[in-house]
């Protein structure tokens, strides 16, 4: 069995600028990152408004499980196989953050014969998308700081700073700092932390932005702090929006780069999916949908968590609606909602199967809600059992669901032909009815409650005393008619990780409300998110090398 | 007057692949970064490897002034007057480093008629060479607090971790900081602090090493710690080496860029000139050598440090052989050298410029011990007189050296084409006779010892008790058999900031000697260096803006 970066290195990419002309993009609507990378320009959108845009197809799953489900190498294979039925296609996907490749996982850009290429530069610095963000989060923070400073005539209160620093490292010691020590020449000690680039409020508002001007305006309305006298001071108090948008300019322009078929694969943006929406730019998206007539995205998570971000936040920003959902299970992963332990996983079980597919039945009942029509796709392991891939496509039939195998980790886009005719019979024939969960000029509660009862199938939420002073906070300051953005476990569909398939009678207890203006929703913390991580007792950064020749090794 | 970027951005760019092509680089030698930038193969010193290299020339100055001297502005003017004369020439330049830009100064890249372009690029992310540094820098720094964490095998003392975080930002309150707060989790707390990434070890490395193999012994040997027995821990020791020169794979390429008369300049690295060498990489220079029959670089600060620096460590490590120096003084600063306070440096004012021009006397010598031919190079101001220019212009001639006027920050190439003559000349005519001022086989005193008398003009050096048992310490350990690096103020040939001119009866102290063990150097401080500058009181970032049809304010 070939590694995946052995499989990506055996493979044959075109010159990026072929890749470009044939989606019809000239040599001034690119500019190159080295042959195999290039930005887009935003200049398209524009030239393009009058072209009807594509289909879009949003890639989701079930709650994500140590088994692994492979949504992402789901999402590419069925790019791929919609471009070996001759159809103009454009895959929309995340950019994967440099700090944990060094971690315990390596590299990501899907695997198997489906995967996104050139691999060691999309998981290495990209195109600068990353630094650009960590620079203009880092450039706001200076500015806080040094208006402290420097007399302090906005009457920061140092005790509220709530807007932190970022580095792209996964690097536990940053956590919880002190800064500021030393005397008066290095300012005014207080507490800080550091969180991971992609936490950045920034890399939020860069994948919900519209345009240059969007994303500006954006970054002036994040709130950093608060001052003495309790109310909220923004990065425009600062006047350094400007900057950071300068900053911005080049990192706002879609990625261009392929898959191992020469699929055209757009890669920008990537916010985490708790503390925020956890899916591509809007920006990217809609790049694609002017490309192409079928374009292929995917949203972090499973669908409570991910599809949910997609449709309420993604989609209202972006003016976006879905044609099409296709939800990735396997055949491991429903055992192991089943109550199947890791070790036991390769041994046939129906009857495990039986418990642990009703995650995928709210799933798909979810999407339903929104009024997109559903494809459930079974990502196909050596290890599966007819028998219990039967069960699966029997109960998505019961449900009315269609339901398609593939096999794209091993084939390539030709394991992904049937979902593709699937997808392709869904667009032509079902109507998509999109329509939000809920009315973001409701009060937080009840959004919250919606989203809570409706999605994740809860008897309603608690808060805590914090949380309830938060949101009157919010209420005072008219911060609160705003999409709302729950952080999560992914694990479950309810706030406690150890509650699989389709946990029922639990509350979520919300623990903290705090809000992304800029980007323009309210975060409700369900638990602890950890936004820094730390390195595991063996970083994969020490089986990393490079030789004479460029030839890399262990980043895969 | 027009502005720097209105003169700018009226300015005709040439594509970067043909400004390339001119140069004999095929397609394949280069990798396009957008329109106007890219990078060089390193394949290119291999395939001319039996090439003659080009003649090298430096550009240094009389220490500096807060009247200004012009050197990069002579530097690019120089080059884009050897163009003029159809001479095959590349300017080699160290890259601007982001966080500075924020603050006092906006950005620089040359100035008037005599700049590199396109300014906004460079001056922002440019090709991503900083934004590698801190992401190796900060690797290396997780990777030690991960090893003391996990159980500290090698017994890194946390309380001697002598490595530092960067931050490409000027932040001031990261100066010094308490990290790992928070519990078990979080780390072990300890003190720490964040350097501008300019600072970082790994800029010195890149600059200095011949390839990429050596870049990443190089960082194997960066001294990160001591452990609990007191003895040296090593980068490579925490295994993290190759996955640092993979981050740098792309960053060891120099950057091609041109000049506003379309003269190719080579911009790559950017060392501190204090703590580190102060100058562009040797692959740089190098390449530009190849590339060239006339190269032209410059060295940072005044020609006692930049220039030393750039003849004992750079031309060492490089093998590089310098065939003439330009030594660029004003008549302003050497006036200010003389006594004369910033608000009368308009008059004319001889009897100042007599104290003043030892300064200028004792750089010219300097430059001739390392064996090297000498032109000054008199960068004209409007308020300068003929009595005054005449002045120096004698000065120079009665010690045999040649000198010209310069007018290239308002006519650009035109404006140095006498100096352009005389360099020409020179290398005709004059052999250089490089010879480094001591061997680096010595011990740390006796190489302290020469720069100090031979370079400064001092009388000897005096060291602290703490420098004493560093200097013991290193040689304990075997560090110590390796160039000099000394931090000391630019605006003195003395450590003492107010001793201009040429000061004599004099003593150097040394208070702090550590060694820079991967870059291959022994740091020696004179007084407090500033390794993380700070934001003045309205920083240069709130002018800055950027519109909707990408037209950029404020950023020079």
């Amino acid at each position: 069995m070939k590694s995946d970066i052995e499989i990506a290195q055996s493979c044959k990419m075109e010159p990026i600028y072929k890749v470009a002309e044939k989606l019809g993009l000239k040599e001034d609507d690119i500019d190159l990152y080295g042959r195999y990378k290039c930005k887009i320009s935003l200049d398209i959108l524009k030239k393009n408004s009058e072209k009807d845009n594509g289909k879009l197809i949003l890639v989701t799953a079930i709650n994500p499980t140590p088994a692994g489900e492979g949504k992402s190498t789901v999402t590419v294979g069925l790019g791929d196989a919609l471009k070996r039925k001759n159809k103009n296609v454009v895959i929309a996907l995340r950019e994967p953050s440099l700090g944990p490749v060094f971690g315990i996982k390596g590299g990501a850009a899907g695997g198997g014969y489906a995967q996104v290429v050139p691999m060691e530069d999309i998981n290495l610095h990209f195109t600068g998308d990353m630094h650009a963000i960590t620079s203009a989060n880092n450039l706001l923070c200076a500015a806080v700081d040094n208006h402290v400073q420097q007399g302090n005539p906005l009457k920061i209160d140092v005790r509220r700073i709530v807007f932190k620093r970022v580095m792209d490292m996964n690097d536990r010691v940053l956590r919880r700092i002190v800064v500021g020590l030393g005397g008066k020449p290095n300012g005014f000690p207080r507490e800080d932390g550091f969180m991971i680039t992609v936490a950045s409020e920034i890399m939020a508002i860069l994948c919900l932005a519209n345009d240059l001007m969007d994303l500006k305006e954006r970054m002036g309305k994040i709130l950093v702090a608060y001052n003495l006298d309790g109310e909220p001071v923004y990065c425009k108090d600062l006047k350094v929006e400007g900057a950071m948008a300068l900053l911005m300019k080049d990192a706002i322009r879609p990625n261009l780069v392929q898959t191992l078929e020469n699929t055209p694969a757009i890669i920008h943006g990537g916010p985490f999916a708790n503390i925020a929406h956890g899916c591509n730019s809007v920006l990217a998206t809609k790049t694609a949908l002017k490309l192409s007539d079928y374009t292929v995205t995917e949203a972090g998570f499973g669908a409570d968590l991910g599809a949910e971000k997609f449709f309420d936040i993604k989609c209202r920003y972006g003016n976006l609606k879905p044609a099409c959902t296709v939800i990735v299970a396997t055949v491991r992963a429903l055992k192991h909602h089943g109550g199947v332990k890791k070790a036991d996983l390769n041994t046939a079980n129906v009857d495990a199967l039986k418990n642990g597919i009703e995650n995928l039945g709210k799933q798909i009942e979810n999407v339903k809600k929104y009024g997109v029509p559903v494809v459930v796709a079974i990502n196909k392991f050596i290890t599966d059992s007819n028998d219990e891939l039967d069960f699966i496509e029997k109960y998505c039939r019961d449900l009315g669901v269609r339901v398609s195998l593939t096999e794209v980790w091993e084939k390539g886009g030709e394991g992904g032909l049937d979902l593709a005719d699937n997808v392709l019979d869904i667009i032509e024939n079902e109507n998509s009815d999109f329509k939000y969960i809920y009315d973001e000029k409701k009060t937080i509660k009840e959004k919250l409650e919606t989203i809570a009862r409706e999605i994740y199938g809860a008897e309603g939420v608690t808060y805590t005393t914090a949380a309830e002073k938060q949101i009157a906070e919010l209420e005072k300051f008219n911060l609160d008619r705003l999409p709302i953005c729950v952080a999560k476990t992914q694990y479950s569909l309810s706030d406690n990780p150890s509650l699989l398939a389709r946990p029922k009678g639990f509350y979520i207890t919300v623990g903290e409300v705090r809000v992304s203006n800029g980007a323009g929703f309210i975060v409700a913390l369900t638990g602890n998110i950890m936004t820094m991580p730390g390195l595991p007792k063996v970083p994969a950064a020490e089986k990393m090398d490079i030789n004479q020749d460029g030839s890399i090794i262990g980043l895969f």
